[in-house]
């Protein structure tokens, strides 16, 4: 069956779409992934944010190895078909392989990107042999 | 003089990152637009949102038609430094070209993107001779 909703998005010249992770119930914006067609197919049918990584070239299941998965609550389409925003729940309120909540803890203040957010749990007790 | 906050930033292959819009003061996610090292240089300099337009190939600073402006509050780059986020005002209320508050219209219901937010205020009275 032809998805036209899939056809709607206006994919990259790779294929991808940049793809941002908003938390639901707080509002704050978590992260920036990139999603593929399988990607964002995979995430509407299980309702879990699976994403495109492009250092590994493979479908990437948030949480696959952290458990810090992203329960999918709605899915949004830019005015040009070419980004999407996903409203989620994170689980283990960690977002971040930094062990952080969410991957935009640096923040511009005085020409330096000062880290404005604590780790949360270190990275070597969430992940057992490799980096998410 | 060098500017190291700007050296810090994963450019792409194409010199250019995905920078976030997000509102203030509602937390709501705007748009998401492009920047090159310029645009992120007047943006800090100016305290306007200044993007770089893929279409036209050129410097964008939002609202320089339509006076629908984005003031920053804040600058956020992510982990991996190849994302940024804008903590912004909106000027008019409106960050669509549709003429909507914000890009990000659309949402899935049963395999279709509905438009799901009202237009504000039409297109062909905000901008005289052209689109933004």
């Amino acid at each position: 069956m032809s998805l036209t909703w899939l056809e709607d998005v206006a994919w990259n010249k790779e294929g991808l779409i940049p793809a941002i992770a908003q938390e639901a119930h707080t509002g704050q914006v978590l992260m920036l992934a990139w999603m593929n067609r399988e990607a964002l197919e995979t995430t509407v049918q299980s309702g879990h944010a699976v994403y495109w990584s492009r250092s590994r070239k493979r479908l990437w299941h948030k949480g696959e190895q952290s458990g810090h998965e992203q329960i999918v609550k709605a899915i949004h389409l830019d005015c040009d078909n070419d980004a999407v925003l996903l409203l989620v729940e994170q689980k283990g309120e960690i977002a971040c392989h930094t062990g952080r909540h969410r991957c935009f803890f640096k923040r511009l203040e005085k020409e330096n990107w000062a880290s404005v957010e604590p780790v949360l749990k270190s990275p070597d007790s969430i992940y057992h042999n490799s980096d998410e």
